[in-house]
This record gives structure tokens, C-alpha cells and sequence, in this order.
């Protein structure tokens, strides 16, 4: 989500265009899962054109589960998906879910409201099933009202399109500030049968737990109840979409969902703990982390991938802040960025966290160099080794507080010029 | 404080050098404060050179309060200043304050406590008294030992020197990244007798609540006891160093201390809320907040002062997380660098600042301009009007909730190129 004013109307966009340095070679291809449809159109919303709609059309027996921005100014799509969300206890009719780009519809009143009845009335009467099973998401602008009417008059010609094998196009329908289009998917065993779960994803600033401006879609054929699917969900985003900080601010529009169609032949899976829950929920999440890094690869303006694991922590709980901490501290994001092994901003952060650390017991690592023990500079500490560790693009910050078994993992990116010149510079 | 490996030394500084933009013109004149006396010399320490130790002797009878940074891994002086701080509770000998700049003696271990004790009990023997009395604060690069052998050898010479006019030159002694060095001072009536307070502090970046990469220094010739002078820090702080941030981190090395000499003739204070008390703090408050408008001003890369109001919370505790939320939110911050009126950023940051919020129920203004209310964008708003109030170099982000009676304030910068310069750049 971006935010404007209410007179000018202007795409959210990367000044000079280029992908970001850590985008993958290339868009993975994403076979068609069974159940799953997608078209594509352009509804006029963002102002350099192309394609921002995507409309996947989910076939009867779907099951569907999603989670959302805990912002407290969140948008009209995510309340109406949250209304809506206790209707998809069982399967059913078919389900739909739209999302389109260049307007999140976010703090518009009750015309934000009125638009999304409106995109869902629509593509319920195109698709033949009720208003109550399309689920809805906006992401672009804040504070600009969207008019939904030519979005509303796009639906036939997608329902007409939709199209199994269209999940790249889908992608890229739902680009903002993304350099790059974010696909995932995974194939395995489950319950004896091939199961396929495939997914894609938005997303690139105001990225921070819980969530981020993202949205992203998940599909699988597997047979699943509701409740598990959603306790799959829930559990693969504690350690994908809200383990990723780009530059801790959350925005009003995050969506996950996640589609079960049933299709695949396995025998209903009831519960997440099973065997086979298990197996479906390791695919899941492995997709989930997978699309959650290629947002932090497409941070705004970053140039290094950042793991911080944290360990030895009195609880998890103090683990995440620790590791948050580390995450969101400009000063060792722009550290990083200058390639300065810069350890006692690490220090700092964790000092800062709130958590509770001792001084002579806490260990930080880059990579595998040991660079601060026992209250002080490691005597096998050298710049020069810290410095190699700084110079690659994919950089890992362990921090062991010595405490307790209290353990996470977060990924962010580095601070830059870049991130200024999109967010500050673009509007001149 | 700043973070450093351990085999190259180097100073913290600006790459470019020049003085911040929002800087005052000049330096105040800090008349003498009666029982106060300074002396500065250079030990060598900031590899630029120049004055980097302050003493500051205090007479007998003088009472002094502190406060430091709650950092889990805060310096060694900080350590041994919360040691210390129990032998304050009533006037006696002759108390001292030293500073060094250039490195902040953080996370050097045992060594770096026995720096402290070093330098301690240097200024101890050549004042005449106990090192139990003499407090110490470092500022500069973390993680690099403290030699604390060139600062003892300078004593003798800086009692010898000591001064009461030298206020400036101490200012500018414990200056680091600092573009310009920081005083106030202000006259008044307590208890029908003229008293006077003066301060400097320094500080830029590495500042948040609660304090900052900061050191002040406030001395006054009011008669009060001890525990009414720490009352009046602790309640001074809160509208001033603990309501500034420049960049969400949190410094090791945050002190600030405030000595009483008695020498002013008043009946002695005993508490803050009385007559004489509120009068003393409202001149404490009002020198307190005058510096830490001076340290955001010369906020790394700041071109823009911002003072964030928050009301109409349900407690003070929410509109201090929003507060904090808009201050500290890149998003804002580079929005405001670039004069982009981007009034949904602010919505987001209330969003996500896990305060109670109803979105139908906020209003947010820039200045005197309504931007927000009732749910969406107001009828009256234009972009031309925010964009005005973008373009002054001291802008107000006022937000109401609606809800309750919890309001708050605090200050913060813009988020510039400068900052990115600062803290990546320099050391190419």
C-alpha cells in the first residue's frame, strides 16, 4: 500500500526500473493445479497500464484459508474478507479471489465499503455463485478512492479467459512497487498420492511482521479440511511472511490465502499434526518461505539478503525481539550497506531489544566467524574476515544470548541510497 | 555510541563535514554557574585530535541527580554510574564529572571497567577526593578498549585548569558525529532568589527513546535535595530526551546528569511539586528541551524538524506508541525528506502502532491543515495545502484518535540521503 494525496493520481513506482540486484535468474515455472483458474485484465488503475486485475476462479469443494494485516487501519478488502472469512467453514461452491493494483482502497470511508460489494457482486453474478465467496484484496495507493465500476464491468470478459495455466500473469497483475513477479511451488507425497501446492506473491516496501504490503496466493490440490488448512496457514507464516522486515513499517492490506481444492485424491486431511497434515504443511510452508524471501530479495532499494538467527534466548518471545531489533536497526542496515562489519551496532541492538541478554554471556557470528564473546571482541577477530563476511550478498547475523533455548529466525534486507531515492526522490 | 572492529581506529564523523542545516546560529553564551567550574584537554583519543576529555568539578554541597540508558548492554561508565549513584543521597565533598569522546568504553569487558576505575581514581587524587565521587561518561566507537592511561596522566593539568566561563569549550570536548555543539541556559526566580540552570549535551545519531547516543550535562546554584532533583531529571526527561528520535536505535552510552551547587541562597527545595520545586523544574524542563531539540536538529542528515502530537488517546501510554510509530517509521520520515505530503503513511504508522485506533474516529493535520477525518481524506484537503506545510523546515503532524484523553508530543527528523551518507558511505 502507498499513500497519496487526493488530487494527484500517480502510480507507486521505482524511479529508475531496473530489478533489484537479488531477484532470482528467473520466474519459476508454476504447472496449473487442479481446481485453479486465473485470468488477467486491465481495469485502468495503474496509470502506466497493463495488467491490474487477477481474477483465480476455484473450483467446487474449495476449501480456504487466510490470515491478514493486524493493522488497525486496515483496508476494505480485509474487512470484508475478515467478515466473510467464518462463511468458508465447509466446502461449498466454487470460490473466487480478485486482487487488483494501484489502489489499495485503504481510509476511504464508506465508498471503500461500497467498492468492494460492488467487485464482488459483480464477479459473483459472472461466475454464478454468491457475492459471500469472493474474496477480495487492494493493494497500491491509500486514501484514494477506488472506483470499482470498471473493475466490475471487467469480469465477464475474465470469467470468459480464465485459464489454468495463467498463475504467472497473475503475478504480475498484482505488482506494485515489485521489480520482479514472486512464484513458488512445490510437488511431493501426501497420503500416498502426488500433491501440488503453488503460489505467488506481492511485495517489496512497507514490509515488516506481522505481515507487510503483500499479498500472496497459495493453491493445492490436496483434500483438507478448513481448520486444518488454516492451522497449516498460520503456522507456515511464523516462519515465512511475518519472519520478513524490509523496513518495519506494516501496511494496511496484507492478504495470504490459501486454496485447498481437493482434487488431488488423497484422503481428506483433518488435522495439521497428522502424518499427512505434516507433509502438506511442510510443502506449504516451504512455498511460504520461499515467496517470503523473494519479497525481502525485492526489498526496496536493498542489494543484501540479511538472516538473523537468534538463539540461547530466554524465551521465543525474547528471541523475536532480539532478532527484530537487529532487523529494523537502520544502523545495521546502512552498516551493511557500506559493507562495514560493524559489530557494536549489533551489540546495540540487542541492548535495545528488550529482551533480556547478559553481556558476558551473549556470542554474535557473521557467517561462521566468531566475532564477540565473553563481553568483549573475540580474540580471533579480525576486520578483515568480518569485512569478507560483509561482502557477500547473502549475509548471515547469528546471535546466541546464552540464556535459554528461546530460538527464531528473521530476514531482512540493507538500507540504502536506493531506499531514499524510491521512497523520498521518486515524486521530483 | 559507535561500533567499530578492533584493529582499525577510526574516528565517527560526517563524510562531508559541514553543519547541519537546522542548526541554531550560534553557540549561547552560557554564563557561569555559581560552584561549577570545567577545564577540557585532549588525550588523544579522536584521531582528528582536539579537546576529547571535560572535566567538570562541582563544590562542596553540591547534590546531583542522573538518569542512563536502559540498554541491556550499556557502557561500563553507565555501570559504574548506577554503582555510584547510592552515595549521592545528601550533600558532601566535592563532586566531578568527566567525559571522553571517541570511544565509548562499551562492551570491553573487564577492561573497560577497569578504565573507569583508572580514571576515577586519577581525577579523585588530583581533586582531593573520593573516586567514589567523580562519575564518568564515554561516547564513541563500541567494542574498542579504552586506554585509560593518557586520560588518568591528564588530570593534574585540567584541575589546574579548571574554570568557570569554560561551559562552551566542555561542550564542544565531548562533540562526536555532532555538527555543532549543544547549550542552553535560562534564568528565574525560586524562592525570591535569582537561580540560574545551564546545560549542553551532545548527540546525532543512535537516538531514541528512551535517550539516545547522548550525554548532557546540566549544572544549576539552586538549593534542593537530592531526591527532589531526581524527580524533577526523571519528569524533565520525559518531555525532552526520552521524546526524541532520530532513528529508533538506542545507545550503550545515554547519561545525563544534573548537579544542584546550593549556591543560589534559596531555602533549600525538598520537593518538585511544591511551589519553589515547580518553579526549579519548569526552568529544568524548559533548558532540557531546548537540548534535545538540539540534538534532533543536528539528527544524522536531518533537514526537517518534525514534532509529532498526539491527543485524544485512551491512555498516555497509546499516544506514545503512536507518537513513536510516526516518528519512527521510515516511510514518514522519507516521505517528509521529500516534501511528499503523504498523509497515508501516517495512517499506516497509527495502524500499526498497537494502540487503540478507529479509523471513522482520527483526524490528522499537517500544521493547521486538516488532512484526514471521518474514515477517508477531508473535503477541505488539498495537496496543495500539505505540500505547503512539507516545504517549511519545522513541520507539525498532529493526530486526535477520538477516544480518550491520552496525548503526548514528541520530535524526530526526516530520513535523507544524508542519513544513508552518514551511516554506509564514510567509510569508503
Amino acid at each position: 500500500a502507498e499513500a497519496r494525496g487526493k488530487s494527484k493520481k500517480r502510480d507507486v513506482k521505482r524511479p529508475a526500473g531496473g530489478v533489484a540486484p537479488l531477484a532470482p535468474p528467473k520466474f519459476p515455472d508454476l504447472p496449473p493445479v487442479a481446481g485453479v483458474r486465473f485470468a488477467t485484465g486491465s481495469a485502468g488503475i495503474k496509470r502506466k497500464g497493463g495488467a491490474d486485475v487477477m481474477l483465480a476462479a476455484l473450483a467446487p469443494g474449495t476449501v480456504m484459508a487466510s490470515i491478514y494485516t493486524r493493522s488497525a487501519t486496515r483496508s476494505a478488502a480485509v474487512h470484508d474478507g475478515e467478515n466473510k472469512r467464518a462463511a468458508l467453514a465447509g466446502p461449498g461452491d466454487a470460490l473466487a479471489l480478485i486482487a487488483n493494483s494501484g489502489n489499495s482502497n485503504t481510509f476511504t470511508g464508506r465508498v471503500g465499503a461500497q467498492a468492494v460489494a460492488a467487485i464482488a457482486s459483480a464477479a459473483g453474478q459472472a461466475l454464478g455463485i454468491p457475492a459471500a465467496r469472493v474474496f477480495t484484496a487492494s493493494t497500491g495507493v491509500i486514501g484514494e478512492p477506488l472506483d470499482a465500476t470498471p473493475i466490475a464491468a471487467l469480469m465477464p470478459k475474465l470469467v470468459r479467459g480464465l485459464s489454468p495455466g495463467g498463475a504467472e500473469d497473475a503475478a504480475r497483475a498484482i505488482m506494485t512497487t515489485d521489480t520482479f513477479a514472486k512464484g513458488a511451488t512445490a510437488d511431493g507425497m501426501v497420503g500416498g498420492v502426488p500433491v501440488r501446492i503453488t503460489g505467488f506473491a506481492k511485495g517489496s516496501g512497507m514490509i515488516a511482521p506481522d505481515m507487510a504490503t503483500m499479498l500472496a496466493y497459495l493453491f493445492t490440490d490436496a483434500a483438507v479440511t478448513q481448520s486444518a488448512l488454516q492451522a497449516m496457514l498460520v503456522r507456515g507464516a511464523q516462519t515465512s511472511f511475518n519472519a520478513i522486515t524490509v523496513d518495519s513499517d506494516t501496511s494496511t492490506s496484507d492478504s495470504v490465502y490459501l486454496a485447498a481444492t481437493g482434487q488431488a485424491g488423497n484422503a481428506t486431511i483433518t488435522s495439521a499434526r497428522g502424518k499427512d497434515g505434516r507433509a502438506l504443511a511442510e510443502l506449504t510452508g516451504r512455498v511460504m518461505q520461499d515467496l517470503a524471501l523473494q519479497i525481502v530479495r525485492d526489498g526496496e532499494g536493498a542489494t543484501k539478503l540479511i538472516e538473523v538467527r537468534v538463539t540461547g534466548a530466554r524465551s521465543d518471545r525474547d528471541a523475536v525481539r532480539v532478532a527484530r531489533a537487529i532487523a529494523n536497526s537502520p544502523l545495521v542496515k546502512t552498516a551493511i550497506a557500506g559493507g562495514d562489519p560493524n559489530w557494536g551496532r549489533i551489540v546495540m541492538a540487542i541492548g535495545k531489544s528488550g529482551a533480556e541478554a547478559d553481556r558476558d554471556l551473549l556470542s554474535v557470528h557473521f557467517g561462521d566467524v566468531l566475532v564477540a564473546e565473553a563481553g568483549c571482541c573475540a580474540d580471533s577477530y579480525t576486520e578483515a574476515a568480518g569485512a569478507a563476511e560483509m561482502a557477500k550478498d547473502e549475509i548471515t547475523i547469528a546471535v546466541d544470548l546464552g540464556l535459554g533455548r528461546g530460538a527464531t529466525r528473521v530476514w531482512t534486507c540493507d538500507l540504502t541510497h536506493g531506499y531514499i531515492s524510491i521512497n523520498a526522490d521518486y515524486r521530483s
